[in-house]
């Protein structure tokens, strides 16, 4: 089965707002095997969106559409989706009782417009709104020659998420013919986009039955690997036939199975080596130390950070020598491993980690361009520096190098 | 004049990819005065997709399609938009020699399926690709009753820019009437959403010729102000006068005028003032440094930032007195103050920042739940300190203080 998707709102037209819901109902819905096929995005206007429904109608067997429910003359999807499916509205004096009930408690008398949330579609089922006035709809019935089911949800994520998930999921599995979709998400460290494909592509088109989408973002590349099949155990076995094929040819890249990231699977290793970690950033600036600690239950392993801009803190806070920067320079592979090492003895932890580089846009120089980054990681016994040249933006060369940290501690510990 | 927005590609239909380039395209599309009203999203898919561009073709004057333009057998865009528009392809003979060159160059030789981006739109312009192989093309023409663009633009974000940029917006600029877009776009810090809105609405409702948006995040609410007229002076005129009235009612929490990030805003007070500033955090986690270091030059100011998870990283680092934690807890305004006077002594800089709190989504407890923040600024004579409640989960209190303590910085330089 299929679906279309349609985004009501001017707002959605503009260029400060997009549309983020219907990911997650793209998710919720190829879980039960249904597939989407169109997304749409229209105003609050009665013409567009009337012809908006109907030719989702014609194409699709379910139609959803996110916002148009609230109280305001611009909220039009009720009355538009009725006209498209051709049935009445019907003000439903429960929802008008309980709207009433709901002003009344905050102490405000409720306006007339208001009551327009309590048209209801001949025939559909109302779906209550924990999260918010205006209800949700289910319709499902015939249209022209074949079933359909249209879904009305309101447009705030935080209102339609827990109507989705309480009342429309169950509804929907119930609906479709029974299928199991296994999902894998392989994450790979410090590899480009194309390097990552070119190694990947040989595998995964032998597998034309699991579905591969290749996302890369600043020093990682995901696979996103979705099998179908109506055997939960068929799916799950080939999806992970393709996946272990995978981390075989990244054996050395691969950190996750199911979408962990990357600062997740270094804290995962460090506590179960008991182990701890200290970091001495400069051009990361602090990216490092808010990755590590974005994690929850990071105090655990995470025991300090210092973010030494200046020469005079680079010694003041991990002991680096004045010295050693004068003849090498901040920016060099001797002032990464110092970094590292004070900041490890300072901190008393396993693991000290120090970057130094050149962020941009300004500060390059031929000796030292723009990306040049060190990055040195110790445990006291062996010291490791990598030097490194990496693209992009001050923004993504400071990601990479922080990638680069985080990857770095991880081999130590695997 | 309107528009419709094409993305084309089955990765724009899964839970994992989204179309981000047509916040760009409306974006300079508005300040020619051309008015998006529908968007679509179709996969590679030969029925669906001639059925959007020609149900875009009956409702738009300027239809832009975007992806599908490869040397693939997914890369439908050119047959569907030929389809539709009811003209014949061409082979261009020039780009197939382009294309041969190009491949020449790398020493590859081009496969047959390649030649397929050479065929061009009876009447089209070719828009040649400086940043990959696949070019565009430009069709103007009488369509039906009416005269109608049609633009062929790559998928990829960095393709498709360059292209819009050098090769198609002064053409629009020529083929729609001349109008005048000012905006503003005015942020202020710390205010919820709905309290926002709630003193601005007033004032905005009252100009009809300015549209409002408004946008929210952790901390911080943006009111994106657009004006529209055919001089120059009035559009400018009116938007102005609507974002003054804004900035009187929030004198206090107006930071920028013209988009700017808070950190941007202070690291500019801190050079006015030739001030410098030094940070410590413990909840935070290093992203207030990280965001005071994400501006370029920031190393001016920026003198140093410690991250102190554990009790005796805050000794260490910010001379914190044990017996003061052990008397008051770690998560305390007296923390907060010796870490902001401990950091600012360390770095010898004119200003000190110190963050303590509960993050969560562990370690809160009735007395100090997860939330609760402590924030301390001083400049070596007087010390603010404030406690705050943030909402939402660990992300959004960490953003939210970093917000909070990045704000009282900017009080304290205006």
């Amino acid at each position: 089965m299929n679906a279309e998707i349609i985004a009501i709102g001017s707002e959605l037209l503009t260029p400060f707002r997009q549309d983020t819901n219907s990911l997650y109902l793209t998710r919720r819905l190829n879980e039960l095997g249904v597939e989407v096929i169109r997304k749409s995005i229209v105003g609050d206007h009665r013409g567009h969106l009337a012809e908006a429904v109907t030719q989702a109608l014609d194409r699709a067997d379910i139609v959803i559409t996110m916002g148009g429910l609230g109280p305001t003359e611009d909220d039009l999807t009720r009355e538009c989706v009725a006209e498209a499916l051709g049935v009445q509205l019907k003000r439903d004096n429960d929802i008008v009782a309980e709207l009433y009930a709901r002003f009344a408690a905050r102490r405000v008398k409720m306006t007339e417009n208001n009551a327009r949330q309590a048209d209801v579609l001949a025939g559909a089922i109302v779906l209550p709104n924990d999260r918010g006035s205006a209800p949700g709809q289910w319709w499902q019935d015939r249209w022209g020659s074949r079933q359909k089911i249209v879904i009305l949800l309101p447009g705030p994520p935080f209102e339609l998420e827990a109507m989705f998930e309480k009342q429309c999921f169950e509804r929907l599995q119930h609906a479709v013919p029974a299928q199991h979709i296994a999902t894998r998400e392989l994450r790979i460290a410090l590899v480009g986009e194309s390097t990552a494909d070119h190694r990947a592509a040989p595998i995964y088109t032998r597998y034309t039955d699991v579905e591969t989408t290749i996302l890369a973002g600043a020093g990682e590349v995901q696979f996103h690997l979705r099998a179908r099949s109506e055997s939960p155990e068929e799916a799950e076995e080939r999806v992970e036939e393709l996946a272990n094929e995978l981390e075989e040819e990244f054996a050395e890249e691969a950190f996750a199975s199911h979408g962990e990231k990357l600062e997740q699977i270094v804290g995962y290793y460090l506590q179960m080596r008991n182990a701890t970690i200290a970091v001495a950033e400069s051009c990361t600036g602090g990216l490092l130390a808010q990755r590590l600690t974005s994690v929850s239950g990071s105090s655990r392993y995470f025991v300090g950070g210092v973010v030494a801009y200046s020469n005079d803190m680079k010694t003041a806070f991990a002991d680096v020598p004045p010295l050693m920067i004068a003849e090498n320079g901040a920016v060099s592979k001797q002032v990464a491993s110092a970094l590292a090492e004070g900041i490890r003895k300072r901190c008393r932890a396993t693991f000290g980690v120090g970057i130094t580089g050149v962020a941009g846009p300004t500060g390059g120089t031929d000796e030292k361009p723009v990306g040049l980054v060190y990055v040195g990681v110790t445990d006291g016994k062996r010291i490791e520096v990598v030097e490194r040249k990496f693209p992009g933006d001050r923004d993504r060369i400071r990601m990479w190098a922080s990638q680069q940290a985080l990857d770095m501690v991880r081999r130590r510990l695997v």
